[in-house]
């Protein structure tokens, strides 16, 4: 329980009481114009590491793709190393993919009728050592599990980087792992939406019939809900892929709605707002400034308890058609850490191919983007300052 | 249909396409800081003309002292004249009830089986000819109606107001007078509001029974439904009093639900809105930055038509239990016309005693006022304008 007392006790000495909340957050903003999370390698400073959890297919190559776009200094597999790499490296983030960390190759986990999800096929110690060892500044050996031939590779090394993306299925599984996260992130597909979007690929590109694909989902549902889903608690960020409510009786996962569900009191993280801080407001953009065309797009936020926290909810429902709608929506959104107008809208454009541009799982990847860049340069910042201090004594 | 007409081609030539609003309000603004209402009479412009129409008991008295007050310059009964005049005079404002203008007295009406609602038993014509008078900058002798003694006493003379404000059954039912108004504003109070504000004066206060309440309401409900409802599609603003939402079944009418419904496209009167202008928006203020005790308070916001119109709706269920809930709403509402920060509040602490100086209609009665007070301040400021023009030319 080490991160989730980390988190806590970040709650409890940074939860800004009624009317302070505006001062505590322009004072992190100066902070973050002082000092990039690219300068920070130079300064020595340790690795930020984030977490990011969520099921097989559930998008998390995609989120990947946009929390680089917006971290920067690319992310491209190692070059020259095993084509089979998972790992993405550039000048700011690497992202290591949890299955790495596999102790069972796909023949020995059949052989044991253990899946990918059981916490017995996945080491669990080294990973922990490893996060460690990065965080420390040290470069390790890190194993590679090949998802062509469910075999385990020979290590590749990973070197320190300024960010750390851990992402897979138990990045908060491990307490010692997750004590190591400086922010973590889970995301959560509804079952509706999974099969929704398990037969589009799957059917489509696969061959699977219905019934095969039911089957794996069901197959598989009793270990994501052991040791998958319960990770969900210890989340700084949840993002919380529904049915959309604009059709009624719609369930074919075109149109979702998205709900960012946002920890309050951590540190360095001050949650995005629509309006009013606090309140709870509903909102349809579309009206006499901006026409969407059906069913419209909605917005809702709110707060409320998650797992016992006190939490930020922002929801969108629905789709964007137009770039005006989205740059609309983005105008209206407070505590976003863009570093310029219509930031938001830019990274949505550039992966405009990329599922979910024109949703709240778009949106909100790209927000939590935003929020990762801005805590870790704060993180620097912080640093540089405790640094700078311990220089002059 | 002069007035309608009036109003129809105001709003073609004053309707703001979208992207346009911000511009042509600020430009409006400009006027208002020009010019007070009360410097009017001075540059010899002839009064301004606001109807307000409403069944008797639907608390068009308070109304008329809340936005007398907003309006500055007192008012009280004429000095020395008859003490049941229905008359209010001040330095900017005077308030005639129409009901001067019955034509039957209480004994005719009886004998002719008439009601006070039924445009027989009024004089439309003298009403123009009089409200046409005073606006063209002549004292009229208005005949008074004595509501204790239920004859019409001997006329007293009413001078040029810079504003007019005509209350009572019929503002906006004859087209001549309509087509005088500058502003028009009809009380909407629904049967169960009306029946619950009735059972609580009337048992209380007159000794009726529940059955002898119910009786005259539904006696009245003919004429009413025939001559002042339908004159609601004329108003430039309506204010509805609806049963809370906030307590299912609840229908004492302590809490209200108003909805302040304005004509779009009108000149000089530019629509409250909350948040975002020309959208859909539900809001509710208490949360984390504001308590707020049992059942809450729940703004809405939204566009729609009425009547035909295009109209901005804007809803509040519940009541004020403290200051702080009052400023804080104020301080989340555009478009107020206020003068100066936390004016609303003011208002309405001056006159706290007034019923409904905790709920919205206490609330939307003086932003109304607000409204009026700008109108009347830009269409001063117009005149005075065209008069400099003309001396040049």
């Amino acid at each position: 329980m080490a991160a989730f007392a980390a988190h806590t006790s970040a709650t409890s000495s940074h939860y800004s009481p009624p009317g302070t909340a505006i001062l505590l957050r322009s004072r992190r903003r100066a902070f973050a114009t002082r000092v990039s999370c690219s300068a920070a390698a130079a300064a020595g400073n340790k690795t930020v590491v984030i977490g990011v959890a969520a099921d097989s297919g559930c998008g998390k190559s995609t989120f990947m793709r946009r929390l680089t776009s917006v971290l920067g200094g690319g992310a491209e597999p190692p070059r020259g190393g095993n084509p089979e790499s998972n790992t993405l490296v550039g000048d700011t983030a690497t992202v290591v993919c949890l299955d790495d960390y596999h102790s069972l190759d796909r023949a020995a986990r059949k052989a044991r009728g253990l899946t990918a999800l059981d916490p017995r096929a996945n080491d669990f110690d080294l990973m922990y050592e490893q996060v460690r060892a990065i965080k420390d500044g040290r470069a390790v050996d890190k194993p590679v599990y090949n998802h062509v031939t469910g075999l385990l590779d020979p290590p590749e090394r990973v070197a320190p980087p300024r960010i750390l993306l851990l992402e897979g299925l138990h990045p908060m599984y491990d307490e010692r792992v997750r004590g190591l996260l400086d922010f973590s992130i889970y995301l959560d597909i509804s079952d509706e939406v999974k099969f929704a979007w398990k037969i589009q690929r799957d059917l489509a590109e696969r061959g699977h019939s219905l019934e095969s694909i039911k089957a794996i989902i069901e197959a598989r549902k009793p270990d994501f809900d052991a040791y998958i889903d319960p990770q969900k608690q210890y989340a700084d960020a949840v993002i919380e892929v529904l049915p959309t409510q604009l059709i009624p009786g719609d369930d074919d996962g075109k149109v979702p709605r998205v709900r960012l569900i946002m920890k309050e009191g951590v540190k360095h993280f001050a949650p995005v707002y629509l309006f009013d801080e606090g309140s709870t407001i509903s909102w349809i953009p579309c009206g006499r400034k901006l026409s969407c065309s059906y069913p419209g797009i909605k917005f809702a936020y709110g707060f409320g308890a998650y797992f016992g926290h006190e939490v930020s909810v922002l929801e969108m429902d629905g789709r964007f058609d137009k770039l005006d709608e989205l740059i609309y929506v983005e105008t209206h959104l407070s505590n976003l850490s863009t570093k310029f107008y219509g930031e938001v809208a830019q990274q949505m454009l550039t992966h405009a191919d990329l599922p979910g541009s024109n949703n709240g799982t778009g949106l909100f990847q790209t927000i939590v983007g935003l929020k990762i860049r801005e805590l870790c340069e704060q993180i620097v910042a912080e640093r540089d300052a405790m640094t700078a201090d311990a220089v002059k004594v």
